[in-house]
């Protein structure tokens, strides 16, 4: 959705797979529709809907031969539903991939969201995390409006500001403040500016890289 | 084709544009196949051909409604007019990028290459260079065999040891104490590692970029 979360996941996607030459990487078709109707814009204020959008990229995705769908966006995820019904080929839910990289280290109790808005109210993480016994802490009123100005100005090209860093981190601690083990950057444009650290910070890009190497044939590095 | 490599492409494509939000960026469908055959090797020891492979790509790039095509590897560009001759997507060439870039700089006298032995003897570079008047030196042969044993490192992962930028930089400096006044990474795998500088290195990858925004509607950053 993204183009810079797309090509990160691209990157991340060849980082995380054990290779000794380009042909022991996965294949791959990427497409990069920048024109779709914003997500969070869609799913808050009516706005116009991105599903046809995403509709015939799956279509065309499909042609192409794909045999895996993933989405590198995760407000993009409230039409999961929608279009995993319009297609046999198996879509790759992003909270799926972060649960299993929160399962790895050990996490299940806890966790704290940085998303947009629409991520976090339309409870795209909340309601699939429950499932797995995983409680979601989300940012207060205020922090969100923070985190949404961080991810609008990341989008605009001005992801590494001081002032972008600064208040990320503010939230951040005020989710581990009440209690969050582990957050998670749970929109992929954060990533771009914030390194996933093994610590408290888990990137849903890298996770779904690994899941999309994990249901492959390839290895994980 | 290296896909870390596409993944940069797409990257600096990003990078490169002006934005305010994600609709103001390009729309791309991006064809990673890193099946295809090696291309040194096709050009250099007889091996299998890649063109069928990248002529597959191409149409699949037509179908999906593309209105230019861009091939962010210069070895490929051995096949350039084959590829061209089959459709009428124009094909931006990797050195055509370039040249504009060594113009902005005001650079059109003397460059050296770095790049793989297939791009260096195939004559990509010095044919279409000379051709604006610009002369190219290549790295002796046994400066070119630690270029060679750089890019494999690379696309094995291991590109970021010290050994890779050590040997690498005596290269440079050799091409430099040849009279170029800027080296070219002409290979897309090198910028994964070395930084443009605007001042001896230029970055294929970010030429190419730079170029597909040039010929589009969308503004240069």
């Amino acid at each position: 959705m993204g183009p810079a979360a797309t090509a990160d996941f691209l990157s991340k996607l060849t980082k995380v797979t054990a290779v000794e030459c380009d042909q022991d990487h996965l294949a791959s078709v990427v497409c990069c529709f920048p024109d779709i109707p914003d997500r969070t814009e869609a799913i808050l204020s009516n706005g116009p809907s991105p599903l046809p959008f995403m509709l015939r990229s799956l279509a065309l995705l499909k042609r192409s031969g794909a045999n895996r769908v993933v989405i590198p966006c995760n407000t993009a995820h409230h039409w999961f539903d929608e279009l995993q019904r319009e297609t046999d080929v198996p879509i790759i839910h992003i909270v799926d991939a972060v649960q299993h990289a929160l399962a790895a280290r050990g996490v299940q109790d806890c966790v704290g969201l940085l998303a947009t808005s629409a991520t976090v109210r339309s409870g795209i993480y909340t309601r699939r995390l429950e499932q797995y016994g995983t409680h979601c802490i989300s940012p207060s009123d205020d922090e969100q409006a923070c985190v949404m100005n961080v991810i609008r100005a990341i989008k605009a090209g001005r992801g590494h500001d001081r002032m972008v860093s600064q208040s990320i981190c503010s939230v951040v601690g005020a989710l581990v403040g009440r209690g969050a083990r582990t957050v998670i950057l749970a929109c992929t444009e954060l990533p771009l500016v914030m390194q996933s650290d093994d610590q408290i910070l888990l990137d849903s890009t890298e996770a779904l890289a690994c899941e999309c190497l994990r249901t492959s044939r390839n290895q994980l590095r």
